[in-house]
């Protein structure tokens, strides 16, 4: 049988695509930082080789920002787009790294062996459990079963600015029967999950000025409006003291969980004291009223990811600062407008500001939320495919990451996507020591296989 | 007449006296970066060298921190006592500055020539107001007028760690009749001023820790406490409403104006609105009750000199982090006492944090504020001494900065100090650019020189 020669290659050739990934990951691919710009393309360049030596036509497309890879390669109906990012996060605070985040290896650890550096998980490895997928069944058929269509973009980490305007000028090529996205995880360590939910992103940066040159506090402290008390007090009324977002009109378009999803999601028996305690906490932060896999899945948020002003060096400075800024995200779902927030989070914060203190924006991302079609005959067909590889049967589950590529494949293409991922919560995606469990690469090269059969 | 012979001297030696100063102020001597470490020792060096160039004794002195240097010249009475500090600030933001902080150059400027550099202000070019009154008036006479010691100290702007155990164990070669210290500014332009009271300093570092490492803010975002949120609305609440500083206890200590300071300071006719304007600002923001004058000399403060938290690089991060901190002082008069507030700031903030969340202290310096003895005859007699060098008759003022070392004078080696300067409100210390009038340096060798003549 066809699909079990597949697998068994895949078993055998673990090694190669494991030396493989490694290879890729190698490479220092930071779309949010310009200095990492030639690592970018050198990136896409590798993964145009590696596409090529399939049999594929593969070439490097360039975008204002960071270029994307487009392949074809096979006959056949269904047509399969499969979508991935090869670009990372930067990966400070380097010195919680336990090795040089761009030279990975397969480490040995008490859960198994892992595939430790930066893109382990996010988003190299699990792009390349789908070309390994394919390079399997090329292998031991000669060809694939259906038509597909690789689309790996390098901007997925720095808000995907040039994502929708290539959608738009290529969709006659990118438009197929179904989308498949590999940007997300398990559901648990032997559940994997198709997510239906995904909440949209939008990503402010403001700078707010007091005096006009940096000032010393003994001179005009107490005196001068001081910038990073400004934003203090900004940031810390963005949320009232039942965790609620205070900028106005924030919860316009946010809908309630239907009894039926609640009840589904109550069924997955989610360990919300593992999932708190993993990283050192006891008790949900956010709304009151809300269990945490409903503040992930369904609810909106809004974060400080990072803020600056002042002397942040070694010592003691005592400056009193001309500037402060801080970098703030929200998460957004159901029909929650971005460009509507971005609006009113930025009269919100000028409303507030005092005498002598202005403000500059810079605006990132605005995605908005996405909700899968499930009644396309592929979730049903995925699901059992998934369901024969992982000891669990598949769900459907919801994201509180923001995959916004998934409603720009309905919206501009008219193409239903499917997200399905092998990450596993512990992955530190983002975070110092990312990792990607041989088991998950191992596992999501095989279910690609049984996927790419069931829908043929 | 002997003094108009020096001041004849120093007027002629004018150009080689700011070649010997542009020498000091290359060397890096930031105290507060370890980084620099050997930059300070190299500036104690040169004041070793220059002080041995005038036929003093001089020595550079190790200390668990940066060197001291002392010096000793002179016969006769009274025995003076010279104190400035050879260590810099940092001079970050470097984009800021318009020239290499330390390649030091006099540039014209539509209100004069100015010497540009970090130090020449802060307090190179002070300190050396002094070391070239000195030379000038042995190259005229011979010798001095009576004895003098030299004091420089190299951790001034690094809160003084080796400041008090160091006099406490040279205390009898360091106690002199008076102690003048050179490290205060003009009263303005044209009007010299003796300092008669410092505000105290007290620095605290904290850093506050959520997660147990830095997460993904889509998948853990609403759920975990983020302690940039936690800092902000600490920080956010230091002050009420009015410009008062929360803190319990806070106003402990602290006097009221006498009537007759209160006259005097009036009659200064210190220019508010220029003050401000100056800075880029139009209203002050401090206590709501008190004029600008009174908040920088006779006020406490809490300001916060430095904030830091989760992604603050180039481009957008969605990182939820685990630590945020912060960098704040407190400027105190009168009795109020710095340990007891440190306990108290302390105990505030730790009864603020919300579960999961834990704080770690770096405490930087402490110093109580100093009041003057002007009844000592010195202090009317430099007082004349400077009315007659400058256009305008010298002013007993106070001074927003602190400078401990007045009341260790004080406290440590019971000798009186007389703080005399000659800085600008506009000489941007501690910010980029700093720069110091080549009038300030050279009116202020001259005043040295008629206040040797005064107190001799």
């Amino acid at each position: 049988m066809t699909l079990d020669a597949v697998l068994s290659r895949i078993d055998t050739d673990l090694d190669a695509a494991t030396e493989r990934l490694l290879d890729l990951l190698r490479i220092q691919s930071i779309s949010t930082d310009p200095d990492f710009k030639a690592d970018c393309g050198r990136a896409a360049d590798w993964l145009v080789d590696d596409l090529r030596s399939l049999g594929a036509t593969a070439e490097k497309r360039p975008t204002p920002g960071h270029p994307m890879v487009v392949g074809h390669i096979g006959e056949g109906s269904p047509h399969l787009l499969f979508y991935g990012h090869y670009d990372v996060q930067p990966v400070d605070p380097l010195d919680l790294w336990d090795r040089d985040p761009f030279d990975p290896q397969v480490e040995d650890t008490p859960n198994g062996k892992v595939i430790r550096g930066r893109g382990a998980s996010d988003d190299k490895g699990q792009l390349m459990t789908f070309v390994e997928a394919c390079r399997a069944w090329i292998a031991e058929n000669g060809s694939l079963p259906c038509k597909i269509t690789f689309f790996f973009e390098g901007e997925e980490e720095s808000g995907s600015p040039s994502l929708i305007p290539f959608m738009k000028d290529n969709a006659d090529e990118l438009k197929t029967d179904i989308a498949l996205i590999c940007d997300t995880g398990l559901f648990g360590d032997e559940t994997p999950a198709i997510v239906t939910m995904l909440r949209g992103l939008l990503g402010e940066e403001l700078t707010i000025t007091g005096p006009s040159k940096d000032l010393h506090s003994g001179m005009y402290g107490g005196v001068s409006m001081n910038p990073i008390r400004v934003l203090s007090k900004i940031i810390a009324g963005l949320h009232d003291s039942t965790g609620r977002v205070t900028v106005p009109g924030f919860y316009d378009g946010v809908p309630e969980l239907s009894d039926e999803i609640r009840a589904q999601w109550q069924g997955l028996g989610f360990d919300h004291g593992a999932f708190l305690g993993e990283v050192g906490l006891s008790a949900p932060a956010g709304e009151q009223d809300r269990t945490p896999l409903e503040m992930i899945w369904s609810r909106p948020t809004c974060e400080v990811n990072g803020i600056s002003g002042g002397y942040t060096g070694k010592g003691f400075k005592t400056v009193l600062p001309s500037k402060a800024s801080a970098k703030i995200s929200f998460r957004l779902v159901g029909q929650q407008d971005p460009h509507a927030i971005r609006e009113s989070f930025r009269s919100y914060v000028e409303a507030q500001l005092p005498e002598d203190c202005s403000v500059e924006w810079h605006g990132h991302g605005a995605s908005q939320a996405s909700q899968m079609e499930i009644d396309h005959p592929a979730f049903e067909a995925a699901r059992k495919a998934l369901s024969d590889e992982w000891p669990q049967p598949a769900a459907y589950v919801g994201c509180g990451g923001s995959i916004p590529i998934a409603g720009h494949f309905k919206s501009i293409l008219d193409t239903d996507a499917m997200l399905i991922g092998f990450g596993k919560d512990d992955d530190q995606i983002h975070s110092p020591n990312e990792k990607y469990d041989l088991s998950s690469f191992h596992r999501g090269i095989r279910s690609w296989a049984r996927i790419l059969d069931a829908l043929s």
